[in-house]
């Protein structure tokens, strides 16, 4: 019978996976079509990659479902602060490690690894349970805040796909870490993203991604999480960290729960082009001063920013600490929360703790919003009166 | 020394595990239990199942702990898109994939895994540690909804049991994906459980089970999660499919959290038969129409159904959209949540979306429910005058 | 190429892993050190434990990064069911299992696995990404509450670490399970710690340790979780059982959510020491009355309490039953929470059942608590008018 369980290490290659694991992968994936040649007997394999330093300088394009990639650990190792260091001619080790893949392409692409099937109807193309796990892509060079810093990205998806896994996976110094197109019940768990640009973009129309118990590592300049026309995404238990910005973009019927959130700039939580029925509850959401510029946002802008309706907003806890001289526009009042649109939005028993006057604000455009126990009178700035206050004592 | 490490294709069994994969578990087990023979000297051992496909024909039977069943991947691949698909000839592959197993019995059982062990007391029997981690089990025929469809099941467990796992597994086509019968702090986590009939089954009575971070996908006849006789279940982060169905009978203490809901019908949490002291929150409730019919409840059955003393149900979104035409029984408003019986349920700061005029229903049996935030004072339908409402504004 | 991939079965170690694996793990990090000599090709490796026996005279040093250490199940079975039955011989098993390491140091020391590495400034010695995956640790021998029973410690993490995991591990009979100093995003996930004195201690000052999907189950001399100096550590979807006691001293920005969790005694959930900002909620507080005595704590302690401010306790459900006759001091009422100290605690929509006349408690120092439908009147016992209360109807 055909054996399903490859090796970077001991796969009779036409590289070395230390010179360019990308083609010895892609050789791999090869070997795997030339024996799996029929519709009923294709079930994919595992690829182990062994902890080690290796180089890839060809694109992985992944065109089979249910094939595993595994390695032994993220691996990760804080590139920025070794660059910050002037100094580090006496460190152990200075890059990361684990199963450790370089991206320096020669191909001319961006991505480490392309899924990507043609097929029409979309079924034909339609790839299934694809599994990343427990191995390290990692930048090499980037500069903060790694959006457009090096253009590199870790896994691109980008043909209709359903209950594919990333799992236990390392990223650092990418401009992207994961990027799924049209993802059907895809799951991104456990995962440590660091120093990237974005942590996880799901672009198209998905349904019911799931993001759960990740380390959300971004800067400034792009997103922990965007999404664009999702229905149903579950964002629980993660610790989203720096610059902390999920942006849903008429994004219906999420649940962002129980997150760590911390930034040092507006926007960590924006509910955008009529993003209706979410429900935000139970993250603590940190805002203070410090690592990196943006003019992105000003202070007005909202921690949470929500244009849509019917959204719920509970049982959150709002900590606030930014120097009064740091805040723009110079002078204003910062925002927890801003409606900027929308009827019906929920908010309640939200607690706030700040060290300036802070401000929950309705826009006049927005129609019925309930503020229950999550502000106190003083707190709430309303264009409008249609709106319904039960103020925190 | 012992090999404890096996793999079912390389291990020398009397069959094929393309040709009987069940029988060379068996002749697996029957190895290990050769060779580990004192009290003393039983640490079990792991089985490796590579990707592939494996008929299963003889049901596997473990009665040792510390077993681990361990393949690549869960293979999901849906069957039912395929079957409702007319021309799949152009399709890359047509069946789950990984590391599966068709099961097929031609041994006249229902189980692919049967898990058990007789003694008396119970602790000369109780087994510890089993694990059942990444891999796909498949029922391979079905009709929906998929109970009694093929009356097949995937593990069975069913004599006392201790810190079994469940575990990154793929499950699709059967009956019944996971039964555990007596369970004690038995964990399900980031399963993929689709196109069954019933997701997990908790009989007998168990303690603190705890469901975490799944799929699960099934259909309008059974559960999403059943529990009789449960104390202190955690059902946690799980996005939950289709006919999202999770009842509990006479089972206290449990918390459903953090959750993803989506049903085509009633009923997506029910505690029945003096359920008491549960903690339902942060769920996000989502009911369209479409997929399936079922009679088996109306629409005055409630999305949330209790009938039980001092439960809580906090902080939920509920999100309704069903055709006015197609509510049961005709021309009825739908309960969102129905208070059937008990005393003292306590629900707060819950957020209803609905597209028709819906209610919140107590029954007349029902005393000192408090309604605080959770209706407006139209949606409350109070069959009783013993109740204290404090209304959405 | 170097391999980096490690059996401690299969590793020509002085002495077999069934006699000293602490040795053996010793000799194969040596072996790793002897091959990967720059500090750029420091990858790490990975040491796998098949299931078996495997006893540890000598402690463990890691000064490495990225290594894994993985096993193939956490192997657990209760010592304290075995040592309480008068007759085991006809048990199957009667100790732990799968990758199972016995902690019988004859080195005088008391870690099975100290991970330290010295180095000034902090960066040299940092040490980044080791993981703990899949095996058993087991103290052998010890008495409840386990605490100073054996002075065992399974991991300790003695020098400045970043982004360390402990997965799916198994921990018994230990004093302390795992203890890690100065963590920096240390994430604990899907561990089955039961029978020892603490689980996770994370001492010296921390940031963003995350704690998900656990089961810890500790006695009633030692902690659950413990933490001093942190920051902003994520607390969310575990079991926590027996004596759940969660302590966080002078600990900020920390959230602790959809936790199920049970004891035999007070001080469940403790913020002492000024810890601000923190948000307890979702969570399910079992307080029984049962196995074990202590008098660490009277039943005025609070099954929550805090000393601290702008503390969020939201939405969580609180289920007291303890006979009359056990409460100390005798006659009084059980503090549910207690806030000993601080101002703007914010307390809402918290859920309380009990069998006796309870109380929430404010001491006089406190200020501008916020009371929300979290206690009815009678509960309420202030010692301080600086308060705002909207009682439970």
């Amino acid at each position: 019978m055909t054996n399903t369980v490859y090796d970077v290490t001991t796969f009779n290659g036409t590289v070395s996976p230390q010179t360019d694991i990308g083609k010895v992968i892609n050789e791999i994936i090869a070997d795997i079509k030339s024996k799996q040649t029929s519709q009923n007997t294709r079930p994919g394999a595992v690829i182990y990659i062994p902890p080690g330093h290796y180089d890839l300088l060809t694109r992985v394009v992944i065109d089979i479902s249910f094939l595993t990639i595994k390695g032994s650990g993220h691996g990760f190792l804080s590139r920025a602060i070794h660059d910050d260091t002037s100094d580090t001619s006496n460190w152990f080790e200075v890059q990361p490690g684990s199963s450790h893949i370089r991206v320096k392409h020669t191909d001319g692409n961006n991505e480490a690894f392309l899924v990507q099937r043609s097929g029409a109807p979309a079924e034909v193309g339609r790839l299934n349970g694809v599994v990343f796990q427990d191995f390290c892509i990692d930048g090499v060079a980037s500069t903060k805040p790694y959006v457009e810093g090096n253009h590199k990205i870790g896994i691109s998806v980008q043909s209709d796909n359903d209950s594919f896994r990333f799992e236990g996976m390392g990223f650092v110094y990418l401009t992207q870490a994961m990027v799924v197109r049209g993802a059907d019940a895809c799951g991104f768990t456990n995962n440590f993203v660091a120093e990237c640009g974005t942590s996880i973009s799901l672009t198209g129309a998905s349904q019911v991604a799931k993001i759960t118990n990740n380390y959300l590592i971004s800067a400034w300049a792009g997103y922990s999480v965007f999404a664009e026309n999702a229905e149903g995404i579950l964002i629980s238990g993660n610790t989203v960290l720096w610059a902390c910005n999920i942006t849903l973009i008429n994004s219906n019927r999420c649940t962002i729960s129980a997150n760590k959130l911390l930034s040092n700039f507006p926007s960590m939580i924006a509910l955008t082009n009529g993003s209706s029925e979410n429900l935000i509850f139970g993250n603590h959401f940190r805002r203070v001063y410090g690592d990196g510029t943006s003019t992105r946002y000003d202070d007005l802008f909202g921690l949470v920013h929500i244009n849509g309706s019917d959204n719920a907003v509970t049982a959150n806890q709002f900590s606030y600490s930014v120097p009064a001289a740091d805040i723009t526009p110079s002078g204003a009042a910062p925002t927890i929360i801003l409606v900027a649109g929308g009827n019906r939005n929920y908010l309640a028993t939200n607690n706030i703790r700040a060290n300036l006057d802070v401000k929950v604000v309705l826009d006049s455009s927005t129609t019925k919003t309930k503020l229950l126990y999550t502000a106190n009178g003083d707190q709430l700035q309303a264009h409008t009166n249609d709106y319904a206050l039960v103020a925190t004592p």
